[in-house]
């Protein structure tokens, strides 16, 4: 089968509520208004059924499969689009991670990306989290089949290890997905650039999914949804206000990229450190 | 003994003539104004002594030690200051190398190194080069120790890889100076972002010096020398002019981020996919 060369992506920088019935409501319209623009595959953002709170973790998660993640797989199979569900609080025996559930056209399961490092940092005077009070880390590196190509999914803090997004396009992944949610110290100062080399190092499109910026929350999103191509450059970018925003990519542009600067070619894994 | 913890860099971002012997003699001056403005440590560009051709290569190669790094040696133990010697074309045995000589206060060799990552781009209607037609490949990492920490060399498309400043990382580098010359291709799109990104998610600070900019030349460097800081903000930045700039860094800073973001120690080196 030929692969499909061009892709829509639509991105849902959702609001996000504290009641969990009302983000999933309005994820489902969002995804609804994705797919009458003609998309082909519909992210959604870090925590988007939940606060990003410690507080409201453990009241918000689900086993799978269960409330939420039935939303998103019949929205899919409805739809007959590719969903990146976000990410969600989930439990797992007696665990509980944050974890992203992707779902193909039939509303199949493609795959569950449980964030692998956990956001624990102290910024003095700016910003405190430790989302290790609830959650446990994955432990598994997420890339699926899709009819377009290899796929990646990581979630937010995890797109800052460089060796993770290599280990993604090393498995195949021509599009790593990030639903993340930066803040508004390390927004401004890492957002763009962090999207920006990943996608260039890597030779990907790098699309990462912010919710939108709610000043009176707690833990105040960034917002800046955006989609970066393989040399680098924004295709598009959100501003900080709830939207659904579109990007066409494009897989031979992935190709010319890495014949012109064959970067993944000139690699010399004989030779770097790793531990 | 005690690290000193603030250093004061120069970098010398020098206009490049085909004529080796006004090259060397432009570069020593250099240092000796960089000295008198009290820095501890001054950094050259690539191909400092040579202009960065093919057609030039053989003809300015010397071996170690040769006329340039005698030059070297002299003058970091005259001005009583570390010297990053930029890079030069270097013979050894029948092999060539893009190479960087570092010299002590003493004018003693802290370490040699030689590009590892050849820059072999065809970027159509663009930019073409191919080092390899002329160089051999590098094949160890560059970390050596100074007074104020463990200090990593690269040369520039070593700085594409992620992996290798990385590896620096690990082995301790909390300064890395890399000698480059992007073009005006690469250098608008990728050079900030790249030297940005390295800095952050290492954690270190990241020294790159050019050439200047010479329109004249069939290779046009972007010039733009700059120092990044351990949070990806860049301290100091050149135009594209022969200029010396000074940038003055905190190894205390360092570790105030490592320790409020603690992404050195985040890492999950258990998970991630290497070759």
């Amino acid at each position: 089968m030929k692969l499909k060369n061009d892709i829509k992506i639509a991105m849902c920088q959702m609001m996000i509520a504290d009641d969990k019935s009302i983000n999933l409501e309005k994820a489902e319209k969002a995804l609804h208004k994705a797919s009458l623009q003609g998309c082909d595959i519909a992210i959604l953002p870090e925590m988007f059924n939940c606060p990003y709170d410690n507080k409201f973790f453990h009241e918000h998660a689900e086993e799978y499969p269960g409330q939420t993640t039935k939303m998103l797989s019949d929205a899919a199979k409805k739809e007959g689009i590719y969903i990146i569900g976000g990410s969600i609080p989930e439990k797992k025996d007696k665990n509980y991670f944050n974890a992203s559930f992707s779902f193909d056209r039939e509303g199949l399961l493609l795959g569950i990306h449980r964030k692998i490092h956990l956001f624990d940092i102290n910024i003095k005077g700016k910003i405190q989290f430790s989302e290790s009070k609830t959650f446990t880390p994955g432990k598994e590196i997420t890339a699926f089949d899709t009819e377009f190509c290899t796929t990646g999914v990581a979630i937010c803090y995890d797109m800052r290890f460089p060796e993770l997004i290599r280990s993604m396009s090393l498995l195949g992944a021509k599009i790593i997905f990030v639903p993340a949610a930066f803040n508004m110290i390390t927004g401004p100062a890492h957002w763009h650039i962090t999207n920006r080399c990943r996608a260039l190092d890597n030779q990907v499109y790098f699309v990462s999914v912010s919710p939108a910026r709610n000043e009176k929350s707690k833990y105040i999103a960034y917002g800046h949804s955006m989609v970066t191509d393989p040399w680098g450059q924004t295709v598009v970018e959100a501003d900080e206000k709830e939207s659904i925003i579109f990007a066409s990519i494009s897989m031979d542009y992935i190709e010319k990229i890495r014949e012109e600067l064959p970067l993944l070619k000139h690699r010399r894994p004989d030779i770097y450190v790793e531990k």
